[in-house]
């Protein structure tokens, strides 16, 4: 039974395309949405849905990907192989994080004037990611669709700078609660902070906690998200607008008192 | 086919990592999302979703809800089974009348930590409550998975009290429409009103009627919803911003004249 | 491996009751959401969802489609059969542009109190559609759930007149990004306008392109959609906004200035 998982910025209309392109293709594939919401052209918020999600599947799934604001261009089309899983795409760094935590990874550029001759100039999703992701699906191999490659648009999405009491980092993604996922990784910070510790970001105090559920109603908090990255939200609230963060800006935090100190 | 629904308030994202652990496990499930936009934290409408779609399934479907304020704290987790159809999720209160619905209701208590000993703190939807509903649906037994009890958060969503031509209950859920759905079911509203006959809430009156069609434009009405219950509505229009319902209010309707009584 | 698709405007709750409904019947049906979130009520944009998606589905495959205001009224229901595909839904014209688009059309009336002698007076979808559409997922025959019918409601997607450099239609469409898919067709403009060309819409001047990625950021533009149809984008913004459109006005072009006269 194949598995093939959908990233996209498309919308509530688009996808259906999608689907339609691979089941003529894999009848009987199970096609698995993982988000159609990521904001339009945000590369890094698709690149993180992604890396949140992919590795969580079995071998032989395909992951098409499809947040391509160079749609139309000289981009180039890939496919990805890593730990036995497959992720095809535009070469705009969009899979890398995601291939990366899945394993070793092989590149193979889609011939796509071969393969397509006579495709829409924009809508690559539906006309070529979509069936060539079906077809990896079926069994094809990466080698039969394109040319093996080492060249290829990178995309980091662990960034951190930690100076003494002072964390660095930017903005990966927000949910749609408004919960601000960072590029700071859950590592480097077990040296720093510690449950119960205060940290500061751009004025507004936060309480570091290892779960939603100690915080208290409408409370600022930081936390290890399930993603295994620090994640700033507001107990049944949004953080994102509290502390008006949007797109992916770098952050700062200092601790500014901890538990351990002043007691 | 083993089918399994998802009923969450996990947004656009997270989703897609219960389907993995899901297919992980059981690759031939077929799983149908029933929300996964209920809002943060609020297990009553979590509850009413459940309860309006889950006993529309045949026998055998796992339905794995996860509306979970309390994970990470001692809550426990439950299986719940009615009338052949298994229930997944947090004891809370949230699958109760979703179940109860289903037939004659058993309970066991999922046995986390004897079978997830490493399990995240923040995300027992991915961690639990996903793969045992897989688990469910590949034909292992609830006996295997948890102990039986007795001892459960027990909800209810039927309310209603009427005195004389006064009908009280509270708001089960706001749709994306914002039509409200109240408590109140059909059955003792035969007695009092009828189609056609005027009710008053807060000082707004509503016709009730047999159908939305028969609305006219922008029209606050009553109706008894295909859930069984009276819904207040706005034709072509948000009945929640209307009367600035929003939460699960107590709510209070007076029947201010009838149609029958009126000519 | 049967395809059922789904298109409504019932929101995020009501379409796992359809999934139900179809799954009961075909266990085996591969369903796909084409729409959810048709504003409630708007037959032409769920008609303009339907024909943008349907044709790319494989022969037997059943769209299920349930925009439908006048649900409780005698309104009809009907089976399409186009290209080997079937269409099942209320016969107020929101199936007709995609079955044109299919192949030549036959049409038959459900014969709704016949077949379903007990039906909730608001719920067809779940009630009627989606059984109906599943039972032709199984094989049954058109002519086995309805009587064969030349009488049904007319719906044109396809609007357009050009007079000198002045080009009319209509908003068929817009989508989650405030894209303005319009009713005009690629096909008369290809003799008056060309990549390049600077036309006029209510005071604002718009650049018409080949693709998206050679707009400006935030320029206004028009182009020639995936979907066959002229459409107004504004590049990482949102045209609806900006031009103040919203349902289905009439719209006109002009033609201002051309980059092969100008130069």
């Amino acid at each position: 039974m194949a598995v093939i998982t959908l990233t996209t910025d498309f919308g509530a209309l688009y996808p259906a395309s999608l689907k339609a392109a691979i089941l003529n293709i894999c009848a009987d594939a199970t096609i698995v949405d993982i988000s159609h919401t990521i904001p339009q052209g945000d590369i890094l918020s698709g690149a993180f849905a992604l890396y949140n999600t992919a590795h969580l599947f079995k071998k032989e799934t395909v992951h098409v990907a499809v947040v391509d604001p160079g749609v139309g261009t000289c981009r180039k089309a890939l496919i990805l192989e890593a730990g036995g899983q497959y992720f095809v795409g535009p070469n705009n760094g969009l899979m890398i994080p995601a291939a990366h935590r899945c394993g070793k990874m092989r590149v193979w550029e889609i011939l796509v004037d071969k393969l397509f001759p006579e495709i829409s100039s924009t809508f690559h999703g539906r006309d070529v990611f979509a069936p060539i992701g079906a077809y990896l699906a079926t069994g094809k191999k990466p080698e039969d669709l394109g040319k093996q490659s080492d060249c290829y648009v990178c995309l980091w999405i662990e960034e951190v700078r930690i100076e003494d009491e002072t964390i660095r980092g930017k903005v990966n993604y927000i949910d749609d609660f408004g919960n601000i996922v960072t590029s700071i990784p859950a590592r480097p910070l077990s040296n720093i902070i510690e449950v119960g510790d205060i940290l500061e970001i751009e004025g507004n105090a936060l309480r570091f906690v290892d779960t939603y559920a100690n915080a208290n109603p409408e409370e600022t908090i930081a936390l290890i998200g399930s993603h295994g990255f620090l994640e700033i939200a507001v107990s049944m609230g949004n953080a994102a607008e509290r502390l008006s963060i949007s797109g992916h800006p770098e952050i700062c935090f200092q601790r500014i008192t901890s538990t351990y100190n002043g007691e």
